[in-house]
């Protein structure tokens, strides 16, 4: 039996704009249990997102929103400390939605063992996880790249872009990233291999892109919705495909914000777009993961995690995070 | 030989917003002669349609502008008068793309022969023409409508949106329309056997969506764009498909307009916004145009037609059109 303190990060009120530190709090409690069935985890890394921010929300979205008082939402990569089920035994590496804390009692079956073989542990909730899932199902199913297609994609040195860009690049895609800063720009072309790069900060992104590709964006990754959205879709190429996978730039939004009405490009260009979730294609979960391990093993699709230490400071980060303070995945490193 | 003068509509100059009389102007010039493999056509009907706007602007489009002094775009009912081709005998009824004038001498593989055995020819141009197939594959193929569906179509008593809501009963939907009068409402629920109608003139569009189907719509045909999409993106059910097929409200818009920035909602719903013409689905017309007859025969399409006398009222009549005036399928009588 386990004694001590488990501590848990939760959303103390409902944020108005871009989160602060006092929406958040830490909550204390005994380290839990495990009943029959059950396995008690300890969480080694904790996994960051963007998506977060919604769950904190009110309004209608796919997934019900967190109460104040809540244990912030997120997947952990954790390690089984007790097992009262025959599926685990202690010492396992597991993967499980316990959300920012320390340590959790759940039942076996909604667990996942991670294969320490694949890739460094982290990557479980990175890219070989839920951001490395996005990437390939949003690019594969809904992007529908092919050979010769110019490809676009936004928060490109992030989680989900920076793998997005080198599916795309497997695939023989022209790829153009766009990103935050010259560094982000430099290392998405010279790590990565994108085509080319554009600095949403300093470049008028519209331009770069009429310039980079004469032709039109035949398929385009958003990350981000927005102006840069905005941007693409002035530069499509007929048929093209837009995936709607984050809207970053509005997630802090109080009103809702006001912008061009565009749509009319779809008609235009005859093009589509379409929202996605990773969970649409969770049949095929493991396939996509075996995939993407296989390229990392051949030194095709590379990654960079951005671990931050301790986890009283995932607020801050998380509120980095939205800024695109970060730079590639960001995780908490909670424990050894 | 024919002798006497043909008149034909040109682009005086580009309008600055919604269109004026001094935009058109009546270019007058001798009847042609046919030449070797050409037919002269005299025009009996005159199709004026929202997508002609489109053509007179400078902007980026699918197809190429229109310059000053060129014919108004158009597709017309016309009757042979002269042939110097095996394929048609005087007395014909064809369709053919000659814009808006009364005669035209014109290559005999560019005109289509017109069953009057069909429907009433003005049918050719209106309900079995450009307007009825773009309602039948934008339907069937972009909003891919199940029985069940909740189906909402705006310009709902209009050439495309007539069809769009009743082949959504024939298939199984239910059926909104969204129109700008109650007589226009009246008539899709009581002639064309829609489910419901929304008068968005004096109706709160989304608030009644929500009303009249609280789980959301499935499938919308937009022909308007601007706030009524708005409304109907706050209340998309999940995976909803919505066919971009016209944006009237923003085609005499002089800088583009602004709204609110929703595209979330497809991300949200993991929904699927698409633009799509009419010709992308040209291999299948002759099908579609079968289907459309057939229901016309059984008594499950019905249309209407707002036929005006007179080619000289072409401008005024398409002025009115961009602004909602007309009821059901507008066509200019030209001869008998």
């Amino acid at each position: 039996m386990q004694t001590g303190i488990n501590r848990a990060w939760v959303m103390a009120s409902r944020p108005d704009g871009e989160p602060t530190a006092e929406n958040f709090a830490i909550d204390e409690s005994p380290i839990p249990e495990p009943e029959h069935g059950d396995v008690l985890v300890r969480t080694l890394f904790m996994s960051l997102d963007p998506y977060m921010r919604g769950r904190m929300r009110s309004g209608p979205s796919y997934a019900t929103p967190l109460q104040p008082g809540d244990v912030m939402t997120g997947e952990v990569v954790a390690r089984v400390e007790q097992s009262r089920s025959p599926m685990f035994r202690v010492g396992d590496t597991v993967r499980s939605n316990i959300g920012w804390q320390e340590w959790a009692a759940v039942p076996a079956h909604t667990v996942k063992l991670v294969d320490p073989e694949l890739a460094p542990i982290s990557t479980a909730v990175g890219v070989l996880g839920m951001p490395g899932l996005t990437a390939y199902f949003g690019l594969l199913e809904v992007c529908q790249p092919r050979a010769g297609d110019t490809l676009v994609v936004s928060a490109a040195s992030g989680a989900v872009g920076g793998v997005v860009g080198q599916i795309g690049s497997i695939n023989g895609c022209f790829v153009i990233g766009i990103a935050g800063s010259d560094e982000k720009c430099s290392y998405v072309v010279n790590e990565l291999g994108f085509n080319a790069a554009i600095n949403y900060k300093t470049q008028n992104v519209s331009e770069e892109l009429a310039r980079l590709s004469p032709a039109g964006v035949d398929a385009y990754f958003d990350n981000v919705g927005g102006t840069i959205l905005d941007a693409v879709m002035d530069n499509l190429a007929d048929s093209a495909r837009i995936a709607i996978c984050g809207q970053i730039s509005q997630y802090n939004a109080v009103e809702v914000p006001q912008g061009p009405r565009n749509i009319g490009s779809l008609l235009r260009t005859r093009s589509t777009a379409r929202g996605f979730l990773v969970y649409d294609f969770e049949r095929r979960h493991e396939i996509g993961r075996a995939r993407l391990a296989a390229w990392i093993k051949e030194g095709r699709l590379k990654y960079r995690e951005d671990i931050v230490d301790g986890f009283e400071n995932a607020p801050e980060e998380f509120i980095g995070l939205l800024r695109g303070k970060n730079f590639g995945k960001l995780l908490i490193k909670v424990s050894d």
